[in-house]
């Protein structure tokens, strides 16, 4: 079984801080196993866009956790790219950002994201936040094959 | 304040026993006293497009909980409208329905629904899952205002 296929987390984030936490929270919850991260949206659309072959499918994670301030190129653009390519358009979009500007939650949305939720600024309240959103979008939530 | 511009929940279900166990779930989490429910496709198209005035808003909910098999219009459909609409494309739509077929799952990710979710067949785990998406997506999620 090759790792790539097997992704359920999709976390594209560059803060390293906000990385080990939202690892940390879902180790919690026993969903940290099947997590890849990477810190820039050019290395997102690069894993997500990549040819199956050789026995491998094309990464299809049952939630990608998106950042909108990134490096290379910026969650808006991530999102547009997903949600714009029948490849990636049903893969479920999570924003994960400080970003409270109602400017950015009527873009994503109206781009196709599936959920905007807002980085609490507690420490405990973040990790409660990501057990939350791993408990949702990996056990509750059915996401296409 | 009009009643109508607060709803946080729409229900749109037809089947008495699941609305009952639905808003028992919320009340649980003292989630039920903005809920609005319709039992069929074409009341929830009238409460959602319904015109604004009088000192009313078009109703904006957190999110609509959506049955599939609906009566006069099915859920599908309500889906579309509502995402075809930039009057209530930014509203999320959680996909609430007995079915786990693949065809619905992904047909109703095309068409814009933010989430979709398979009710369990078992009194305690519907009621944890209805209490569940109330957490997330009243409390935790941002949806546009």
């Amino acid at each position: 079984m090759n790792p790539e296929s097997e992704v359920e987390v999709l976390l594209i984030e560059d803060n390293p801080a906000d990385v080990e936490l939202t690892l940390r929270a879902l180790k919690k919850r026993n969903l940290a196993n099947k997590v890849h991260v990477v810190s820039d949206g050019a290395q997102a659309l690069e894993f997500l866009f990549q040819e199956p072959g050789q026995g491998r499918n094309r990464p299809s994670p049952k939630v990608v956790f998106l950042d909108l301030k990134l490096p290379k190129v910026d969650g808006h653009e991530v999102l547009k790219r997903m949600k714009s390519d029948p490849r990636t358009r049903t893969i479920p979009v999570v924003i994960l950002t400080s970003s409270k500007e109602e400017s950015d939650i009527l873009q994503t949305y109206s781009n196709g994201a599936n959920s905007y939720v807002v980085k609490p600024l507690d420490f405990e309240k973040f990790v409660e936040a990501v057990s939350q959103l791993g408990l949702y979008w990996v056990l509750l939530n059915e996401a296409p094959r």
